[in-house]
């Protein structure tokens, strides 16, 4: 890591930070009845195993733009907040699965990429110090034999191939009553992994090959309408405008009319909140393929002739997304513009934040060097400099500015929390 | 605090430590056996809300030797745990009650004794930063009004005088549904605490008035005797020996011939143990009050000899514990040695673990620079300086050396747990 961790939280450079200040103080004065909210809702919607939620902070919004169930990154945080992971784990383990002892971890296959590895390790280390036995059984079909990775944090990892006997998945002898998904499913579900006797964590129905973002952001407005009822905001502070469009082919430009008509309607809509709040900024628009993860298939567009002017290459990249999945229905969702910079260059920097059952665990930040305050942080081909959250997010500071660290990560856990509820919610859905 | 937090943690000074590296070495290799014997464990008999436990590390024995429902001394934890007590306290109160919201909180009396002070308004933080309100209600009589303290932290705490109506408990119009006992009831159950509406955590039946040391202390010797088969080890490593005697008034001499008899018993016991395992220390037995804490009434002995030649002020300090409870019962226990020290003048310390629910959030050592490695660190008067845990107590690393710090926290950690396991089948026989 290449910038210095001398003032671990970025400064947020706006002068329009008067509403989130609104938002922030709101949280802080309606603390117990949020979480009181928050206790009521996790009964009746558990919450799944474990969540990421990307944020954007505009000063006068604080909204998710991706939730992920299968988060990878736990080794962007801070050393310091590993208990907190190792005890949620407890926590989520005790009520999912008592009698569990032993887990199979199953993995994401990029075996080459060494940031996954390091994240994959602090994962395996977390649950093996909340009291169980880990072993990380690979989907990946070159790795035939045991395979020892030495990681550049000098760790060691083994990953084992992954085998089926009957109903139940094994590596080796190795077949615990428990198995642990850490793979998004991008690339659909695998045969392997269906109709299992033993118990998966999260369920298959909550990758990307059934999970639709637009539904993700349905859920997440409709608990936004009534968070914001409970404590007296306006929803559009917290949440994104967004519109779906079905069965595009950037190809063939198929479904082009409806993405262009969309994508006026929501900057239109998006205009009409900028000037309610009296903000100056351009709205602004991201398209992403419905499906999928990791930053492929997204685009920043300002007006509707940008998707139509695309080029030969620019069409081919929104295409398909990662692990081949054909792009065929797009989410188009509000552009929430990034306030907070972090350094001398003023890098742009988004919160990403973790929870482990219910229980927000930490964060990082995105800090990129290279990028505008509308672009997205999460790009293919992206670097990003992770920043560890020095403080947890579940300490607010009552006698301290509503703006003050310790309050700002409270507020992302609050908003992380209402992503997780939305997830939750599909996990519900996909039950019945 | 005068002593400087360089290196905060103490060093084991022995020669002896071949047994206890054995231990940790056993804790380590059966980590995960051991966890999920405790899940089952918490499953079968709940835990309290909250405990502190006294150990005492000789070395080539670690054992508890006191057990507190009603714990002080939060502000003596780290401040960088602080996040997993606010986690804990989050689960334990969704188990126990997941409709509350507000909760009152029943001090000790002393409302002059700053130390204690500044623990309850770190209890009261730890909850309220967990989503709850909280009000503290005190059972004090000269309290009449609400009363502001300032507190040397910088901090206020306002204390209001408790009242009840029907069956209910109040502060001005405060009535929540939860009721948190932070008072051990040394002085007996208060007649406005019985057969309250609300629910009560701890319950009355875990208070001083009802609870005897030697029925712990029983509970833990079952406890320790599965636990040791588990794990393959002799149980007297983490167990102290214990006899009691009931019907002694140290006043007017009656019981002396029990009290004589059993402590000679003891310390023959006691050495045929050190005689096993090679050791050439001097057996010691400790006299306790078998009900009450604060170290008053204790005494270390190493003759029966000693209890027939006390003079008329010390069979007066016998005489009474905290609260003013009459000594009548009396709890003779194996003396552990304190082979733990700190710093340059080589004080003595003892390490308290704490925990909320089932989970082991932190803990501190006593430093007490003016007594010797046998005597108690808990006795009238004493003045201890708190050195908080660097490190949680659940992380165990397997590539260090058995006795490296946060191994030897982890050891800390289980032999904590396994004394919280013993209060929860107290618990558990007095719902019967």
């Amino acid at each position: 890591m290449s910038i210095e961790h001398l003032h671990p939280v970025p400064h947020l450079v706006t002068a329009l930070n008067g509403p989130l200040q609104q938002l922030e103080r709101h949280f802080l004065a309606r603390q117990s009845d949020i979480e009181a909210w928050f206790r009521q809702q996790w009964q009746q919607t558990p919450a799944p195993f474990y969540a990421s939620v990307d944020l954007r902070n505009a000063g006068f919004k604080l909204a998710p733009v991706d939730t992920n169930l299968f988060p990878a990154g736990f080794n962007n945080l801070s050393q310091e907040l590993l208990p907190l992971c190792i005890q949620a784990v407890q926590s989520a383990l005790e009520r999912h699965c008592p009698e569990a002892r032993q887990i199979l971890l199953i993995p994401e296959n990029h075996t080459r990429n060494q940031y996954y590895l390091e994240s994959l390790a602090t994962l395996q280390d977390i649950i093996q110090k909340a009291g169980f036995l880990v072993r990380i059984g690979s989907l990946a079909e070159e790795l035939r034999e045991p395979q020892n990775f030495s990681l550049p944090s000098g760790r060691q990892l083994l990953l084992e191939p992954l085998r089926r006997k009957n109903d139940r998945l094994y590596v080796r002898e190795f077949s615990p009553c428990l198995v642990l998904l850490n793979n998004d499913l991008s690339a659909g579900r695998p045969a392997i992994l269906e109709g299992l006797q033993q118990m998966l964590l999260p369920p298959l129905a909550l990758g990307w090959s059934n999970r639709l973002k637009s539904d993700h952001f349905s859920l997440y407005q409709e608990v936004t309408q009534v968070f914001a009822g409970l404590i007296d905001i306006d929803p559009w502070l917290i949440t994104p405008l967004f519109l779906r469009c079905g069965e595009i082919n950037f190809m063939k430009r198929a479904g082009e009319e409806c993405l262009a008509s969309n994508i006026d309607s929501l900057l239109q809509s998006i205009q009409r909140k900028y000037d309610e709040y009296g903000l100056d900024q351009k709205p602004f628009v991201v398209v992403k393929a419905d499906a999928g993860t990791y930053g492929m298939g997204v685009m920043t567009v300002h007006s509707a002739a940008e998707i139509q002017s695309l080029n030969r290459k620019q069409r081919s990249r929104m295409a398909t997304s990662k692990g081949g999945l054909e792009t065929s229905q797009v989410l188009l969702q509000e552009g929430v513009y990034t306030f907070e910079t972090w350094g001398d260059n003023q890098a742009v920097t988004d919160p990403v934040v973790y929870m482990i059952d219910h229980f927000i665990v930490g964060g990082f930040y995105r800090v990129h060097t290279r990028r505008g305050a509308n672009e997205n942080l999460n790009a293919p081909g992206m670097h990003f400099e992770p920043l560890a959250f020095a403080q947890p997010c579940t300490t607010p500071e009552h006698h301290m500015a509503p703006d003050a660290h310790p309050n700002r990560f409270y507020a992302y856990g609050v908003i992380g929390r209402l992503a997780l509820l939305a997830a939750a919610r599909e996990l519900l859905a996909n039950d019945r």
